[in-house]
This record gives C-alpha cells, sequence and structure tokens, in this order.
C-alpha cells in the first residue's frame, strides 16, 4: 500500500491531530486559516458525533444524523487542513511519525493527540456483549435496538413480559441518568398507545450505582432535586449497590439477580491509548499526563487534550470530561502552536474555566449547576434546550433537532423509533 | 414458547395481513375503524419505509428516519389492530393459520398477503456480496457506506483512485437512473471542496442496463430526454450491455470487465413467497397469480395484493409495481371485506387507475408520464418533489424532508452522510 496522504510541501509547519471529537474539532478550526500550517485530522470514524445528545440517538428522540456531522464537511473552508479517514497504531515520537494501521505512516512537527475515553468494565470485558456503552453512533443504533426490541418482545410474550420490560442502566452519572429518565418516559408517555398485549407503562427502569449517590459532580440539593425527579418519572433509583455480573439474563448486583433483557453501561470509562503511545504512565483509568501548557511530559511538541489526558483544575481534582473543557483545551493549544510559530513568548499556562454542569432529567426537568446559581427544574429545561441547540455544530442540525423536540413533546411521536438489524432473540 | 398474540375474541372477525408496504398498510387504514374487525397487521420490521425515496437514504441525502415510520405509531389510532413483530414461515390454508418463524400460529377468517419483492441476481445469489440491491433500510445504509468509502479510499490512495471512484449501477429502471443521478451529483456538486488529494468529480458513473434502452416503462420522448440529461450529470449509460459477473472486483459485462469499489444491483426483483405458502405457480418472477377481485385462485379467502400478486392492466400487461398501484389494491380489498361482512354484493373486478409515472434526474430535471400529458425539466422536478412531500406519511416527515432538500440544494450539504460500521478494506 502506498503512503496514505502524500505529506504536505516541506516549507510548511505539520500538524498532525489524532481525533476530531470536542478537542481536536476546536483546535483545527482555531488554526484552520493560518496558511503556515499543514494539518493532518485522523479520525477512525468519517463523522464528529455530539456527544451529549448521543443517548438521545439510542433512545430514538433524535436520528443520528442529526448529532452527527462528516468531519470533512466540517473542515472543508479550511484549504491547509487535509481530513484522513485511518486508526491510528502508534505513535513514534522520537522519528515524529504517526503510524496508521496498515502500515503507512505521517510525519509530523507537532503532534496533537486527541482520542478521547472509551467505556471501561474495570477488567471484565465480557460484560460489554451483555451490557454495551455509549460513545459511537453504533452503540447507540445498538442500544436502541435492544431498547425496542424489549417492549416487542413482551408483546409476543406477555407471560415473560417481566424481564423483557426491565431495563437496567449501571452508574448514576449524567449520561445513565439521562439515558433512565428517558426509557421511563418512553415507556410511559410515548408507547402505551401502541401496544396492545401489554401495558408499558409497567415497565422497570433501574438506576444502579456503586456509589453513595447520584451525580456525584452535582451539587447536593440538585442531585437530591433529579432523584425525585427520576423517582416520579418511575425510574428505581438504588444508590450503593455494585454490579457483580452481566450475563444474557441480566446483571447480578450486591442485592441479588435482577432479570433484565436490556442493560446498558453508563459506569465507567477508559481512556484511549495516547499514554501507551507516548511510553507514559497513564493515571487510574489510563489518561495521560499532561503538563501546565497540555504537552506530554519529555515531549515538547507532543499536546494531549480532551478525555485522554488528565489535567489538574483545582484543590487536586480534573477538569471534568465535558465538551467545554475539550473545546478550551483545543482552542488552548492553538495558542501555544501559533505564538510558536511567530516566535513569540507562550501563553500562560492552561486554567480551566468551569461553565456549569447541566443535565436533565425527562421533559420539563432539568438541572443546571453554575457554581454560585443552581437552577432547577422547568426553566433550568429550557436553558438545557436552548443550550444545547446553540452548540450544535451546523445551522441544519439546529432547526432539525428543534423540530424534533418540539413533536416529540407535542405528539409523542420520537423521530427515529427504528430497529435495524435482525429481531431474532439469540441476537440481541 | 406461547403463543405470541393471543387471538382475538371469537366474535370478531379475525383478519391477518402479512406486510405493512403499501398495500399492506393501506388496507389496514382503510378498515382500523371497523369494529367487526380484530386485525393482526404481520411485519418482519418494525418500520413502514416509503420506497420512492428509499435511494435518497442510500445516496446520504435524507437518513432513514425520515423515510420510514414504526408499523405500530402508524396504526396506533385504530383500537382493533394488533401489530405483530415477526417472520412469516409459511401459511395453512386449510386449517386457516398463519405460521410464524418460532413456531407459533395466528388463526385467520380472512387472510391478507401483502409481502412484496425482492431484489433478484437471476440464479447468482452469490452476487448479493459484491452488488448490494436495494430494498431494505440495512440496504441502503450499507449502499452508502460503500459509495463514501469508495471516495475515502481514494483519497487515501491516490494511485488507485480509479476503481475506487467507479460506481456501476446495473439496471436503468427509474431507481437505477435516480441512484446513478444521485451519486453524479455527489461527486460533481458535493464532495469536490472535501478531498485534498483527488478530484471527486473525475469519479465514473456507470449505469448498465441488458435491454436495448433504459426506462423501458417510459414514453420514449421522455426516456430520451433522462438519458440526454443523465450524460450531462457525467454518466456513463450502456444499453444492451449484460452483466455476466460480478466479484470483488468490480463486474463483467458482454462489454468486459470494469474494475469498481462500488456496484449496486437495481436490475431484477423476485416475488416474497406468497405463491409458495400457498401451492400455487408464480409466474417468471415467483409473483403469485391473482383472481379479478385479488384473492389468490382457489383461495376465497385469501388475497394476495401489491408487488407479490401478478395483476393483469391492459392489452396482457401487468399492474406495475408502484406505491399507487399497491394502494388502490390495499383499499380495493377493504371494500371486498366490507362488502362481505355486511352481506352486500361484490365491488366489481379491481381496475387499476394509472396516475402517471415520475422519475428524477439529479437536482433541476425530472419525466413525468401522465399519459397524454408528459413534461420534462425544471416543473417536472417541482412536481415531483411536491408529489413525494405530499405523499410522505406523516407530517414531521414532510417537513423534515422539506427541509433536508432544501439545504442540500442551497448549502450543498447532505443530510446524513455517515459512515457507519467497521473501515476496514476487507469489509467492503
Amino acid at each position: 500500500m502506498s503512503d496514505p496522504t502524500p505529506n504536505p510541501p516541506s516549507d510548511r509547519h505539520r500538524l498532525v491531530v489524532v481525533g476530531a471529537g470536542f478537542a481536536g474539532l476546536q483546535l483545527v478550526k482555531s488554526l484552520g486559516h493560518d496558511k503556515r500550517l499543514a494539518i493532518q485530522l485522523i479520525d477512525r470514524r468519517n463523522h464528529h458525533i455530539f456527544q451529549p445528545l448521543l443517548y438521545q440517538a439510542a433512545t430514538s428522540i433524535l436520528p443520528p444524523s442529526q448529532i452527527a456531522w462528516p468531519i470533512r464537511q466540517l473542515t472543508r473552508k479550511y484549504p491547509n487542513v487535509t481530513t484522513v479517514l485511518a486508526e491510528v497504531a502508534s505513535v513514534d515520537a522520537i522519528a515524529r511519525q504517526v503510524r496508521l494501521a496498515g502500515g503507512a505512516s505521517l510525519a509530523y512537527d507537532t503532534l496533537v493527540i486527541a482520542t478521547g475515553v472509551t467505556h471501561a468494565y474495570f477488567g471484565h470485558d465480557d460484560w460489554a456483549a451483555f451490557a454495551p456503552g455509549l460513545k459511537t453512533l453504533e452503540d447507540a443504533t445498538q442500544i436502541r435496538r435492544r431498547i425496542l426490541l424489549g417492549f416487542e418482545r413482551a408483546e409476543a410474550e406477555p407471560a415473560a413480559a417481566e424481564a423483557h420490560l426491565t431495563f437496567v442502566i449501571v452508574g448514576a452519572g449524567p449520561t445513565g441518568m439521562e439515558l433512565a429518565g428517558t426509557i421511563a418516559e418512553l415507556a410511559r408517555t410515548h408507547l402505551p398507545d401502541e401496544f396492545r398485549n401489554i401495558d408499558t407503562r409497567r415497565a422497570r427502569v433501574l438506576l444502579i450505582e456503586a456509589g453513595p449517590t447520584i451525580l456525584p459532580t452535582f451539587d447536593p440539593s440538585l442531585a437530591a432535586y433529579a432523584l425525585r425527579a427520576l423517582v416520579e418519572l418511575g425510574v428505581e433509583v438504588r444508590t450503593g449497590e455494585a454490579v457483580t455480573a452481566c450475563n444474557a439474563d441480566g446483571v447480578v448486583t450486591s442485592a441479588g439477580p435482577i432479570a433484565a433483557h436490556t442493560v446498558i453501561w453508563a459506569a465507567g470509562v477508559e481512556a484511549s491509548p495516547a499514554a501507551t503511545w507516548l511510553g507514559l504512565a497513564g493515571d487510574r483509568v489510563g489518561r495521560s499526563p499532561a503538563a501546565p501548557n497540555l504537552t506530554a511530559p519529555g515531549f515538547p511538541d507532543v499536546f494531549v487534550i480532551g478525555d485522554t489526558a488528565s489535567v489538574t483544575w483545582r484543590e487536586g481534582t480534573l477538569v471534568p470530561g465535558i465538551a467545554p473543557a475539550a473545546k478550551q483545551q483545543g482552542a488552548y493549544v492553538a495558542r501555544v502552536v501559533r505564538a510558536r510559530l511567530d516566535g513569540r513568548p507562550p501563553p500562560p499556562p492552561f486554567r480551566y474555566r468551569h461553565q456549569g454542569s447541566l443535565a436533565t432529567i425527562g421533559r420539563n426537568r432539568a438541572i443546571i449547576d453554575f457554581g454560585d446559581i443552581k437552577l432547577k427544574g422547568f426553566l433550568a429545561w429550557w436553558l438545557w434546550g436552548a443550550a444545547h441547540i446553540y452548540f450544535l455544530i451546523t445551522a441544519r442540525s439546529r432547526l432539525a433537532v428543534t423540530w424534533n423536540w418540539i413533536w416529540a413533546y407535542a405528539r409523542n411521536e420520537p423521530a427515529a423509533r427504528l430497529i435495524t438489524g435482525p429481531i431474532t432473540p439469540d441476537e440481541g
């Protein structure tokens, strides 16, 4: 196989960016018009995903195409940016080469690794088959399939409906809570009129959390409100209960087995192998260490940003793994790169500015923690919706998502309640 | 496994409908409010597909969710309709039972089989792996993947770009022509700005037809116009050229081999096994014979409608396999069933009213054959768009499709240019 992307003319500074998530994309946008650079943006998918709404694709509220866009389309207006659809196999930081799966290499002068995280099963990778996590569009489509097939199986076998109508979400962070709330709402609001042999409102939605509380990163008063809202929606919240096994029948927790057709894993993440590529020791979940200027320690020309990096915030805590944090890091590294090209002194160390935490619990209810200001309820829900629409990547999606939300709200018609793939029981 | 759907109270007439395409769905809608009936609508998918726009899902113009809707949602307002997600294995017309895959059975008083057609390879089923056809959402997603990966591979290996950028469509009926026109437009209009190593406008799109002409069901003057429009779009149209093999390298035709990364099969259909289930002799492509009242000959309580039936039209021709024909047959059988329940004389034999044939060739160009009136060009294109939006099943989709078309037209941004699934070369 020949070199897949001819390296750019050597008179330009070769910037290679791995990962087109929020961090990598922000970096590329910030530097896209700088003619001194030849930028190659590598991703193993052809699309950027708007992660904060991925749970809505997994629950049939939004179609995948409204929360994902071709990376090429997002970068087409920057003539010095080349998009490369490929998987990175390793980095040779001595030879300054990124090696792609398939054998080709890309040479760099500056490398930025922004490869994010994946879900982790704490050493129990065999659980993945029974309890899928939610990071990709394929994950979302598979989870959507399972959820919808649970209702279908219950309708087909009303005598065995209980397990088919049991949905277990493991992990009560924002994603777990949002999944639980949306599934409960599907069962109670959207679906009851469509089934004849079962009452979908009898579905059990369990949110299981090993820690002592849901939403540990939120203010306790907001977490308590979210807990009440979940219970009102019919979600059974179980804290202090650890999952000890996932299998074809459901899950086993410290309190006993739960028969469930659908189990979704929202309990833990593991960093992508940025640290491994560089030969650095990762932290507990594999995140690469990062110097104050977001370079990888010992590699002044390699930056590690976004969820794959462990960046200190305040009082020993880490910068949270949320979109605004990733974007700030991407924008910061753009400033460092530009200062280097200009021969100017570097900007001061990266400082994360926390703009707030948001989460939603079904329709009409959300929580927002701005620090001094804490909001909950209907107003918070409106702000949550407005913020997410504002931050959506393209104008087309802003209108389409708004429209689909109005429709789902007013007409109880989720936009994408499709089961694709086989319907045979063995498979799902 | 228990009986999947408890049979309805015996005081109601049990109507079982197999297939929720245009024919089956129209029948169910026409009878949905008749309280004397207990209707069971069986489909092996959870969604109804708007087939006339499926090619747009295959070419990334529209997302699958805008041309497909949950069958349960479409029938939820009819309390006497039960939707059954299941595959039919056979029919026992003596015992009046439909047997489902998995072993369960549904008893019927009246049965309607509306199971449509699938693509056929004229005895060469091994070609399916290399030349997918377009009937399901999964087909559309797979074809979309192949088309988009063709451009990606060419960008990664510019030296081998020629085969990657060769797209072969086999069969020049409306679907083949619409696929060819849309792919040519993607290559020439939507994509050029996004690639750096290749010129996507160099893509070859070949429309190969074994017969002497494209669009044989249209008036020759309209077919000639379509041919000119295709050539202007850059499509190479080859008539009188039969495909003799499909393999991993592309196709072989009577004129020689063509190396092509993407081959799409739009050349032939084969009826679903309605005739086989009833022990009847099917026609050349397996369609069940149908009596003038659309019952299966010898089975007065079994109707065969839509594409799976061979229904005579005029001068020995058959009713065409298009949506309006299927809907007319569904509505007709509803009248027959209602007359029987009323004890009234049956309606006169089914008579197909042809409302016209439409097809589009890229943006701004379409052909419409109303019989006396023949339209082509820009006005026809507007009418084509308006007609398709009008006939879309739900209001949400009407607005969403309109919006996406405007966006694709004005901004060159197709709504759903996503590659899902693995990106490894071996896979496709």
